[in-house]
Formats: C-alpha cells, sequence, structure tokens
C-alpha cells in the first residue's frame, strides 16, 4: 500500500481565520498532518509521502517519511503520482485512527471511498487505473468518474474519517473526540475549551 | 430487538428556523421519521415504538407502527422504557439506511453508541441495564456511565448514521447523500438546490 498525503502549508484553513491566526492556522495544519502520519503509521504503512503544495524547508524537518514538493493544482499533484494500490488521504483528519486505517484498507471494491462533510472525498483508495477530481463536490464527481470507467465503488463509511476540520464546528468536534491528539492539545493550548451548555459550545479563553 | 424512536412535532429544529418556517420544519421532521422508520423496516426489526413528545393526532395517523404520547423530559421517556437489546435512534437521521443498521444491531458490546455531531448520541444499543442521560454532551456521558457500570463499550462509527439533522450545512448533506429519500425530495420541492462552486453550497430558490 502507498499512502499519498497532500499538504498545503500557506494560509491554509481560511474558513477559520475569524477565529485563529494565520500563524495558529499553519500551526494547527501541521499538528493535524502529524496525527494522520501517527494514524498511518499505526495501521502499519511504511510507503507513505506528504506532497507539500508549496515549498517550505521547516515542515520539511519535522516530518521523518517521504515528502515532494509539487505546487501544482491538487488534481494534477494526484493524478500524476497514481498508481494501483494507492490510497489518497487528507491531511486534516486528526480524529483519524490506525484502527479505522486498517479497516479502510481491507475493504473491497476497486475504488473505496470515505465522505467528507460538504461532499468531500477524505480517503480514497484505488486498486486500478483512476482520474481523482476533487473541488466542485468530488465525492459524488469520484462515484461518477469511476462507474463510467465500469468500476466497483464502494463507500466506507466512518463518522471519524469524515470529520475534516474547516469550521469552528469541526474544532468541537476534535476536543469531543480527540483530545489527547496533537492537534486536540494545540487547540486547548491556545485557549479552546468546551463548555457543556445543554449542547456542547466551543469557546475560547481570552487572556487578560 | 425493539426499536424506540423518540419524535417531538411541535416547533422541532429551532436552529433552522431563520431558513425555513414552522410548518416547514414540521414537515421536514415528519419525513426525517419516515426516512427512520423505512431503515429500520429495512432491517428487518418489527417491533417499532414511536414515542410521541406531544400529543399529535395528525402523526399518529400517518405512521404504521406503534405509537405512544409521553411529554416528559426525553431522558425519563427512553429510561422507562429501556430493556434489555433495546435500540434507540433519534428521528433526524434521513442518510441512515437498513444496510448501516443492519451492521449497527450486529456490533458487539454490551452498549453500542453511535456518535453525531456536536457530541450527540444519534443511535444507542443497550445490550444490559442501563440509564441514559440526553443533554450536554450525551456520548461522552454515556461512555462514562456505561465504563462507571462496568460495561463494555463499542463505538459504532459511520458518517450517514452521525449525520443529524441540526444546521444548513446538514441539509446540505441530505441533498448531496440522500436526494431521493423523502426529506431529499420534500427539500427539493421547497426550493433547495445544491449549487457547485468550488465547494457545493445550499441556496433557496425564491419564487418571483
Amino acid at each position: 500500500m502507498n499512502v499519498l498525503i497532500p499538504f498545503k502549508l500557506v494560509n491554509p484553513k481560511s474558513r477559520l481565520s475569524l477565529f485563529l491566526s494565520r500563524e495558529e492556522r499553519e500551526k494547527l495544519s501541521q499538528f493535524m498532518l502529524l496525527d494522520v502520519l501517527k494514524a498511518v503509521s499505526d495501521a502499519g504503512v511504511e510507503n507513505v509521502r506528504v506532497i507539500l503544495q508549496s515549498n517550505a524547508e521547516k515542515i520539511e524537518k519535522i516530518l521523518d517519511v517521504d515528502v515532494e514538493v509539487d505546487e501544482r493544482d491538487l488534481d494534477d499533484v494526484i493524478n500524476d503520482r497514481l498508481s494501483r494500490n494507492t490510497a489518497v488521504i487528507v491531511s486534516d483528519l486528526p480524529l483519524l485512527n490506525g484502527e479505522i486505517l486498517r479497516k479502510f484498507f481491507e475493504k473491497k471494491g476497486d475504488i473505496v471511498l470515505a465522505p467528507g462533510r460538504r461532499g468531500g472525498t477524505n480517503m480514497m483508495l484505488i486498486r486500478k487505473e483512476f482520474r481523482v477530481s476533487y473541488h466542485y463536490g468530488s465525492f459524488m464527481k469520484h462515484i461518477s468518474i469511476a462507474r463510467s470507467m465500469g468500476l466497483k465503488v464502494s463507500i466506507f463509511d466512518s463518522f471519524f474519517a469524515g470529520c475534516d476540520i474547516d469550521t469552528p464546528d469541526d474544532l468541537l468536534e476534535v476536543l469531543l473526540h480527540s483530545p489527547e491528539s496533537k492537534t486536540g492539545k494545540y487547540l486547548r493550548e491556545i485557549g479552546f475549551r468546551i463548555v457543556l451548555s445543554k449542547n456542547p459550545c466551543l469557546v475560547r479563553v481570552i487572556k487578560a
């Protein structure tokens, strides 16, 4: 199994920019990547490549996996590296763990897709020739591309793999379900807390 | 297997009240309940009870399962009806289907919990004596209650069972993944559409 993880370092997670500074969003993204890499390692995968979508020496130093730089569009980045038995995993899944990934790798099908919120494809396992197409509702597009190529599509149904992080609501899921992940610890370090009113709320403690 | 489905008819889904009238939210809730009942039926369960949390003759007429009325707090409603081999399923899971439910019923554990967004417990399977406690982050509370009682807890990890409907973002998931459900058809009937900009957006067509 080959695992590809595309990673955007520069000004990531802009939908969180009302709540986190650019520097904080960059750190958050790095911690999420480290959590995903831990899950991949716990699942016993050795052949992992992180594809940096911008040149970034500082992150290369903290990773002990293969790193490549490719600043093109995500579709080109992935399609040029697709071979059979390749999994593509997005880098912002801090609720992922090795057990979930092991089940994902065992799931049958020519193409296995794990949905994310808002129509995304959070994880994809490719066992036959295929072309990805992110953006514009990739999950539905990937299903129809695969079917048009006569491939057998399986859906990998996971709440935890489905929690990619784009909005404050998503940060709440990290603190609820993965408080001890690197991402969860970082969020607490910079003041994020859960307040248990009737429904759990996310707050940020502002220092006086 | 006994299935309990609590259902609130009066002024439901208040977090959607900017986008849907009260009458529309009531209809939406009824269609979601019908989608959940279809999934339960497709999973081969015969012993199903809907517990109405307010007196509502009009909904009793459209359901062909056992209906009871109990206007107390949700915890009392459920705890008074818990017996071994009981599943409690919330009524706003239009992405659920029979195949997911069959896997859920087969999952081992004294207590099986399916998380919802925002710390909720969307489905719960109870095989030993237990007391539920909804509100204030029920998923974490149910885990700790079960552990304090020495029960074996399993987590049922499902994206589709995790999509309970509270916000416009959640409505988007219905149109993306279950457009042919009763809920999806109703949302389209009252003007909701997906617009595929770079990320899929939910819009409502306003008639001139």
